[in-house]
C-alpha cells in the first residue's frame, strides 16, 4: 500500500535516493564491496563527501573561500556545545531568540559555557509566533536563531538585521526556500529532515570567525580541527553522508532551492487553505508566521478524532500526530514530499 | 569478482547483514516505508534499539541492573570527552596505559579536563608490545586502556588487576573473544569494526559510577542524561544502530562470543603461521602481544612490494596496506571475515 509519510524527522526521502542507497549497501560504485564496508579514506568515499560539500556550497550560493562545509556527528544538540566552545569567549555573552523547544534547549546548554541574553521569546503564547523587531545589542558574541520550529509550526520569513555574528539552527528548513546564507556565520542542520538520513549534521562555518573564543576546545568539538581534517578527525557517519549527497544531488537536479521553494509553497498553500476553509480544523501557529515545512493544526471538535484518524489511516496517511508536548496534528511536508501526498491528506480532511 | 575485504574500519560485514540492511532501506518491517524515513520514536525503531541493547548485555554476559547500554554519536573520540566529563572530578587524576595512537589521542583530550598520569607506554619500541606489570596507583579516578591497537596489531591478553574503575576502548576487538566484562566500568567501541556500520558508538556504563565528577555536563556529553533518555536525547543514528542490531543477532546465531573466538583464533593462526614460516615476511608486533584482529607485517625485501601487491589484487584481496603512520601491511580479520578469505591471502603470500 502506498504510504504518504508526513513524519517530522527522520522523514520522507526521494524514492530514487532510497533506491540508490539500497544499491550502494550491496555493491558500491561496482567495487564488489558495500558502501558501508570500505574505508572512509578511500578515493570512492572521499569523492562522496567532497561532492556533498560542493553541492552544499552551490545550493547555498556561498563561497568556499569564506565558508567551510562540515558533516559532523551528534545532531543539532551537539552544535549547541560546539557553537559555545568555538564562538563564546570566556566571560562573553550570547544572545538568543526563544521560539520553542529547540531554542530553549540551545539556551540551556549554552548557559553551561557562559552568560545568555534571551532577547525575545514567544513562550507567552505557546510559541505560536516569531518575535518581531527584536533589538539586538552589540555586546553579544553572537545571536542564535532557530529558523523553523518543527513542533509549533512557525518559521522566520525575515531574519533580524544585525552587526553581530548570527548562528542559525536550520535543521527543519534548510534548502527549502531561498535564503541569503551570507547573512549567517554558522548554519547547522541535522540531516534527517530536509537533506538526508539521521546520523550526520551539516554545519557551514564562516572561517574568519574561528580561533577567538580563548577556550581550550576538545578536538571533536573544535570547528578548526574538523576543518583541518575535512570532517574526518575520526570515522565519519559514512552512510548518512552518502544519503545526504544523493539528496542534495536530487535537489540540484530538481532545479535547486528556487524550484523546490515553488513546490513547497504550493504544498503548504493547499494544506493551509483547507485548514482555513474547513470548519472542522483550526491552525495552531499565527498565520503570518506559518511554517512551509511543518503544518500544525487541531480538530475543533475532539469527538471527531477517531474518525479523522481512521480516514487518514485508510488513505495511507502516516505520522500526522502532533509532537507529544503539544498534541493535535502536524503534517511535515519537507522537500521530498510530493504534492500528490499532500492532496491525499487534504482530501481526507474534506471527507471528514 | 569476489573481494576479500581486509579493511581496518569501516570494515567487512556479514553478507546477510548487508542484504537485510538493503532491504530495510526499501521497505522496513513490511511498513511500506523505509527504515530511514520513520520516526526514531516509532514502535518499529524502538524495538530495534531495545533488541540491540539486550543483545549487547547477553553477549557481554552483563546484568542490566548494574550496566546500561547506550548507542551514542561521535565515535570513540567523543568518548574521550564523555569519560572525562562524567568520571574525572575537578582536580582529580586519570591513569592511562599508552599503547598507541588511540591511547595517545585519549590522553591528549583528557588533559583538557584534568591531570593525566601515564602509567606505562610502549612508545619506546614503536608500540610493538603491551606493557606488563603496570603498577596502578589508588589515587586515580579511573584507569583507561585500549584493548586492541589497530595500527600496530597488538592486543591485551590479560588486563591489569586494580581496585580503581577501569575504562576500556574496545573499538577494534569488542565481542571477538571471551572477556570478563564485569572487570570494566565503562566499555566503548565505535561500531564500524566489529559490530556494525560507522555512525554509532556502543557504550556500556556501570551506573553506580555516575554523578560523582562534580562537573556541569552538557546534556549530549552526560551519560546519565543519555541513560534517562534511552539513547534518544536527540535523534539517534538510526541506520547504524539497525546494522549493529543485525550484526549482534548474527553473532548470537553463530554461537556467540565463544564460537566467534574459535574462528578468530583459527584465522589469526593460519596468517601468523605463514608470516613466521615465509622468509619473505616478518611480523610487526611482539609475538606474545599479537592481535587476533589486526595482523601487521612487513616484507623483508621491499623490492618484492610491487609483485606482492599485484598478486594480492589479482586474487581479490582488498585493503591490506598498513596505516599511513607505520606503512607495511595490515590484514584486519574482524568477526565477519571468513576463514576462506584469510586462506586466499595466505595463498598469495605462499605464491610470492
Amino acid at each position: 500500500m502506498k504510504k504518504h509519510n508526513f513524519s517530522a524527522g527522520p522523514s520522507i526521502l526521494p524514492d530514487e535516493v532510497m533506491q540508490q542507497a539500497a544499491k550502494a549497501i550491496l555493491n558500491f560504485n561496482n567495487l564488489d564491496l558495500s558502501l558501508i564496508e570500505i574505508s572512509h579514506r578511500s578515493a570512492d568515499f572521499t569523492q562522496v563527501i567532497n561532492k556533498a560539500k560542493a553541492l552544499v556550497l552551490e545550493l547555498a550560493n556561498l563561497n568556499g573561500d569564506d565558508y567551510e562545509v562540515l558533516f559532523q556527528h551528534g545532531g543539532a544538540s551537539t552544535q549547541f556545545i560546539m557553537t559555545a566552545y568555538n564562538l563564546l569567549p570566556i566571560g562573553g555573552k550570547a544572545g538568543f531568540v526563544d521560539t520553542g523547544t529547540w531554542s530553549s534547549k540551545a539556551i540551556k546548554e549554552t548557559k553551561i559555557f557562559g552568560e545568555v541574553n534571551t532577547l525575545a521569546s514567544s513562550k507567552d503564547q505557546g510559541y505560536k509566533y516569531i518575535p518581531k523587531n527584536v533589538i539586538i545589542p552589540n555586546d553579544i558574541a553572537y545571536l542564535h536563531l532557530t529558523s523553523n520550529n518543527t513542533i509549533y509550526g512557525t518559521q522566520y520569513t525575515a531574519y533580524p538585521n544585525t552587526e553581530v555574528p548570527v548562528v542559525v539552527d536550520m535543521s527543519s528548513d534548510i534548502f527549502s526556500k531561498k535564503v541569503d546564507f551570507s547573512q549567517f556565520d554558522v548554519i547547522y542542520a541535522g540531516a534527517q529532515k530536509n537533506i538526508g538520513a539521521a546520523g550526520t549534521t551539516l554545519v557551514i562555518v564562516k572561517k574568519s570567525l574561528l580561533g577567538k573564543s580563548g577556550r581550550t576546545i576538545p578536538s571533536m568539538m573544535n570547528y578548526q580541527v574538523q576543518i583541518d581534517k575535512s570532517s574526518m578527525f575520526n570515522t565519519p557517519s559514512v552512510f548518512s553522508i552518502y544519503v545526504s549527497m544523493l539528496y542534495l544531488q536530487w535537489l540540484k537536479d530538481l532545479g535547486g532551492v528556487e524550484a523546490v521553494e515553488k513546490l513547497n509553497r504550493a504544498k503548504a498553500k493547499i494544506l493551509y487553505d483547507e485548514i482555513d476553509r474547513n470548519p472542522n480544523f483550526i491552525g495552531y501557529a499565527n498565520k503570518e508566521d506559518r511554517s512551509l515545512m511543518n503544518v500544525t493544526f487541531n480538530l475543533v471538535d475532539d469527538r471527531k478524532k477517531e474518525r479523522f484518524e481512521q480516514l487518514a489511516k485508510a488513505a495511507g496517511v502516516h505520522a500526522i500526530n502532533g509532537h507529544r508536548s503539544v498534541g493535535g496534528y502536524r503534517a511535515s511536508i519537507y522537500n521530498a514530499m510530493p504534492i500528490e501526498s499532500v492532496q491525499v491528506l487534504v482530501d481526507v480532511m474534506k471527507s471528514l
